[in-house]
């Protein structure tokens, strides 16, 4: 960790992208960094193209890297594809674009990974390759949902199904950070979700993280207690905490029906001339609805808690999300304070043995 | 069970209603019966209207009751606050509203008890004083969530949110059931909610409980297996299982993310006049979205599995929620068939059994 930040004080951000394994093909990868680099080009040290150079090379010229100094390819003659299972992959696909991209990291060569392609294999080959911080016992997805007024962080949306109280404390502390750097919020407010505030309510996980996080007094730790479901898009919380389970069919569902209540607008705004003529007049909201709750501003999940940065886009992602996840990644990279992330691990680890000592 | 069973046979349904205890007082709740006598008081035996006969009185003609052969008042000294704990009202409210209407459903006066008051107490009063059918180890509280296509069950959404596999067995058959008499559904299509569809994600107790279902013949059990966040609002099963900490926090998101976009809407198409005037045209959407998606159609959410009927309404309800409710009371007092669930719960249990001796 603290080699990471040290040399972050030398070097602009190096990232790894994974150009292989999404939906859309390499081109779409391709132009998403050709966007990136046109609008911040300049906080790049390197972007390292991890791909089969015998389909990458023949694109070079398209994207007009073959005279970038901040570009560079590097071979991986195999692709994880969406539907293997990380053990098959981790066993037989060692020469993934994926997996290499991931050994840049942690050999140091790279800061960060970025990849669109099998979330399985990228948090199991992330955890195994990278590691850890000390302390931590299983790493999170951080997820950023736009509201009206403000961005709130949901975390983790998926890496840990079945979390521990204590992975939960660990969940908050990363998330806490995570808002700082990329909500820029000085003091993010945490919650910690469950089924109703009243005590005994909820579960016994949630208790025990309920009374660990209480206890807590470290430097920027806003500790709000428990929120409800209704409490997420009033602008409660900077940071919603839950297990992975809870999370990722959380985020899911709102994407979902976010959808399908813009599908159900669209199909009744078109069934007579004079709403027709409405949604003409008014297209200006919807327009307006499209840009503030899009994903694409806020697309790029980075898995926190462990030593390097992996990010995961959406495999449905195209230019614009991975052109916001590559500037999500920047954030990060810029602002994020491994180290004293690292510290607050240790107060919360010591927190938690003193509690177990009081029962 | 067979004794409701035969006893709806020979009577029309008889419903104890808990007039305390919702926010906006008793007058709500008379005029939600008052509503609902208007258009379905043939289909009633009886009403009893369960609470303080000093406050209630003296509205008996306001509300046209005084003359009706449906309705009776029934006397209860107490009322039972929202932020009281059950542990307290159980010991110290035992002449509360709503204990009294549940007593009048377990000496066999009424069939069942709607109320909009403190949930714990009613989940804690109605078990330990009702008891589970034979076989069911937790009740569970069942949803109808309104979709732009369809309507669809969600099970439980808060009765336990500890469950482990067998529960969440019993959910889908007790939420099979109310699909088959809520939703009129000869053979609704069964889901269990989880993280992803792959084999080996997910949680130990969804692995288990998805085995159960799948080996499960029942009549009219028709599971289709894993389901996703994003499955919920596309028509893709008519009942969504999950434990009651999942469904709780899921349902209190979506009505609040459903809330919020519609505050968003409202507030950009008051912007400027031009937006004025397209909303002015579109007017129509807007109110068939209100209609379409409102929750008064489908309030009355039931504590399934006990061995009478409980309804719970919102502490909020107002007249056509409570009249919405009543309705929804009705169809279950009429369609759905007791006999048959404890049935369908020993031959699950049968299952489970010869499930962990082949382990």
């Amino acid at each position: 960790m603290q080699e990471i930040s040290s040399k972050l004080q030398r070097h602009l951000p190096r990232v790894a992208v994974d150009v292989m394994g999404l939906d859309f093909g390499p081109e779409e990868m391709l132009s998403g960094v050709c966007s990136a680099l046109q609008t911040d080009g300049h906080r790049f040290e390197k972007i390292y193209l991890v791909g089969d150079t015998t389909v990458l090379t023949p694109l070079l010229e398209r994207y007009g890297f073959n005279n970038s100094s901040v570009v560079e390819f590097i071979h991986a003659s195999q692709v994880i594809e969406m539907q293997e299972k990380p053990i098959y992959t981790l066993k037989h696909k060692k020469d993934a674009s994926m997996f290499r991209a991931i050994d840049l990291v942690k050999n140091g060569t790279a800061d960060a990974i970025l990849s669109c392609g099998n979330t399985g294999s990228l948090m199991a080959g992330g955890t195994l390759k990278l590691g850890p911080i000390a302390g931590v016992e299983r790493p999170a997805l951080a997820s950023v949902i736009p509201t009206r007024q403000q961005r709130f962080i949901l975390i983790d949306v998926g890496a840990n199904p079945s979390s521990t109280a204590k992975h939960l404390a660990h969940n908050a502390i990363l998330g806490s950070h995570y808002a700082q750097a990329i909500l820029e919020k000085t003091n993010p407010r945490i919650g910690l979700l469950t089924i109703g505030t009243e005590e005994g309510k909820g579960n016994e996980i949630v208790h025990a993280a309920h009374s660990i996080l209480k206890n807590l007094s470290l430097q920027n730790f806003n500790y709000q207690g428990l929120i409800e479901g209704f409490h997420l898009f009033n602008n409660t919380v900077d940071v919603v905490v839950c297990d992975g389970f809870v999370g990722n069919i959380l985020l899911k569902t709102c994407e979902s029906l976010f959808y399908h209540l813009k599908e159900y607008l669209k199909e009744e705004l078109q069934k007579n001339y004079m709403r027709k003529m409405g949604a003409f007049l008014s297209q200006g909201v919807f327009l307006n609805m499209k840009k503030q709750f899009s994903p694409e501003h806020f697309s790029g999940a980075p898995l926190l808690g462990l030593n390097g940065w992996i990010f995961k886009s959406h495999g449905s992602s195209k230019e614009k999300s991975i052109a916001g996840a590559l500037r999500t990644c920047l954030r990060c990279l810029e602002m994020y304070d491994l180290k004293t992330i690292q510290n607050d691990i240790a107060s919360t680890n010591l927190m938690i043995e003193k509690l177990k000592e009081n029962e």
